[in-house]
């Protein structure tokens, strides 16, 4: 039997076709988690999916399974990633392995193979976490990690509930999510970095991620008349928070290169051109490849928040609200990806994912990995983000290869 | 003809009815300009106006003027405030202002004192500035210093105009605003500074106003992936907004005691939780009694501000959008509230305002002066905000004398 190729052309349409949906002016996707675009691209999988006689299922929180039946019914070889993007987000990050994974079936029905174990193709519900916290819920709640009626009463910054998300794009019922049965778990994704493409490397082996842990900030000042209130007399909560994002990107800076950090989301109160500020409410992380270490740097972080708050006379909560990782992927499975790379002539090194993926959650459930392909620039959540329609087939083709050997 | 006497527990009513319209949970009042609760309070002072016979007008963007007729039809002596308030206000910023006109007009009715001159009291509209910016639209757009056109169509951040605002609480048609024949303009204020009460003074004297100068700052980053970008890759317009928060502070706080500054309003995009900021928009501001030490005060501002976006590769536009001040008051009004206040045995000394105020408008129009009460710890735009009734009475009763003697 040929190994079937996947075709690059009709994967790289797969791209531009998907990213018709959302689309922003600079050229990238917005396609919210749940949002009425997150639910077009949604139905224009299920549509991509019918011809290729997947039976599809959907869970309470809109994970989305199809499966591709093998010779036997045993453990399932299960690959993807998400649809849903940030804000500002570009054509590649997650939807690359989703239609990654759609090339593989493609692929396998066109040359007519039949795998010995079922495959699956998996989109998670919303891996971004821009409207919706934490990221990675789908994956989250499917391993356990969080539980589903927490999940389905998250809240949007408009008050609209995850569950009120879900019925809005048409998504009711479905089981409660939860493990399967799966030999062995693939994503393929952009590096989101930019070492592959700067040492000329075709695919990134993603043998773990590092340690993050996220914390939601409130600085409650007193709020007071900015014309009338001499400078020290106030306790400006926005002024506190300035100090707070600074002191997390120079933790973050000194924790480099195994290291880093960010304050990615603010909101202030009552936010009035002349009035010192009351409450100001932050989103911090902090991540690092060694745990200890990242929990070296939250420490350096509330210690200077803690200085923070008494200087100006502040008063701080600090709400832990989540963590991912570290995980160490399995060596097997990143052993049979290095090798299908290698044996493409495609250039291969080992890599560790910074940024959170579903992956992680799902690493605990089976034997798992990722594949990085390279993208320009190492930039993302951009709508500069790109990659070439070689290096996606070069990716997908290692997914269908390592798919072909773990479903043997 | 005995001098009439103000009514103090009618004024202290007159301030808790009013602070009923717009309640905050903490005690304090919220009626941004031209929403439900200011159209509320509008009302409520129309009622209150009725039983005395004034002659009501209201121009174009809502100022309201309550004529009392006096015995000849000439230059009238005006007086008043404003009734919105910040989001996190308290009950007698501008209110007592426009209260204590209220009860000026009520004392002379219950006296049966008709003064030669007429008396005209006003109601500015958006005094505060938080809803729709510039701040003292009102007296602003009546003076000449900002057209009627740009104040209809300045929008709030809902996208609501100022016009669709005036329509939405019934306000349409009105005289396009502009200068009255005023013999003399009064505003009486609570200090919202903490020196009349440490001083144990009855009455400020306001002599002058400080220069403010205000500015909107656009700060453009590069989005980015916060887990996946490395620190010193990135372009975070966050981070960037936090260093010139701190800085605007740090220039205020070197101007101490003539000067000072702040950041009061932020907005950032995409505001997403893991992704580094792309866009972020500032308001701030720097002020000093000595005009001349304002303009330094913004030149360092800019120096540091070219200085941050030049190191940390974001792109900074500053729009300076408006100034208000330095005043002097009119040295003879001046004397008329000082011989009033002390002829009563209240307790006075010269003052100099930091916040804005309407009178800033009217100064240049006719002569011109405030008076100030004092207000607890020097706290205000924030629900703890307060002052007492025998001290806003004492106010009352020198803008009342003041008034008669003007008028005479």
């Amino acid at each position: 039997m040929a190994v079937p190729s996947v075709n690059r052309d009709r994967l790289w349409q797969a791209h531009m076709d998907m990213a018709r949906i959302g689309p922003t002016p600079e050229g990238g996707s917005c396609r919210l988690a749940l949002s009425a675009e997150d639910g077009a691209a949604r139905a224009l999988l299920l549509d991509w999916f019918r011809p290729l006689g997947l039976a599809v299922e959907q869970d309470a929180l809109g994970n989305i399974f199809a499966r591709r039946a093998g010779t036997e019914d045993g453990k399932a070889v299960a690959f993807g990633s998400h649809l849903d993007t940030v804000p500002t987000g570009g054509k590649f990050d997650g939807v690359s392995g989703v239609l990654a994974g759609l090339e593989v079936m493609r692929a396998l029905d066109e040359a007519g193979v039949r795998t010995r174990l079922p495959l699956e193709l998996v989109n998670w519900t919303n891996e971004e976490g821009s409207r919706f916290r934490p990221a990675m819920m789908g994956s989250r709640v499917h391993a356990g990690n969080f539980p589903l009626a927490d999940a389905l009463e998250t809240l949007d910054d408009d008050g609209v509930s995850v569950a009120e998300a879900l019925r809005g794009i048409g998504i009711t019922g479905g089981a409660a999510p939860g493990p399967r049965d799966w030999a062995a778990w693939l994503e393929l994704h952009i590096e989101q970095g930019p070492m592959l493409e700067a040492t000329n490397t075709d695919i990134g082996i993603v043998t773990g991620t590092m340690h993050a842990r996220y914390f939601q900030l409130v600085i409650h000042g007193t709020p007071s008349h900015a014309g009338a209130t001499p400078m020290e007399r106030r306790h400006d909560s926005l002024a506190a928070a300035a100090e707070i994002v600074l002191a997390d990107e120079r933790i973050g800076r000194a924790a480099e290169p195994g290291g880093r950090s960010s304050t990615s989301w603010i909101e202030n109160f009552p936010n009035a051109r002349g009035n010192v500020s009351d409450v100001t409410n932050l989103h911090c992380d902090v991540r690092h490849a060694d745990a200890a270490k990242a929990v070296i740097m939250e420490g350096e972080l509330r210690a200077a928040i803690a200085e923070i708050a008494q200087r100006r006379g502040v008063r701080l909560e600090i709400n832990p609200y989540a963590t991912f990782g570290p995980i160490v992927f399995d060596a097997r499975v990143c052993d049979v990806l290095r090798r299908k790379a290698t044996e493409r002539q495609f250039s291969v090194r080992d890599a560790m994912a910074a940024a959170g993926h579903d992956s992680v959650f799902v690493a605990p459930l089976c034997p798992s990995a990722m594949l990085f392909i390279p993208c320009a620039g190492g930039i993302t959540h951009n709508p500069k983000e790109s990659t070439t329609p070689e290096q996606v087939a070069r990716g997908a083709q290692v997914l269908l290869d390592a798919v072909l050997e773990l479903a043997s």
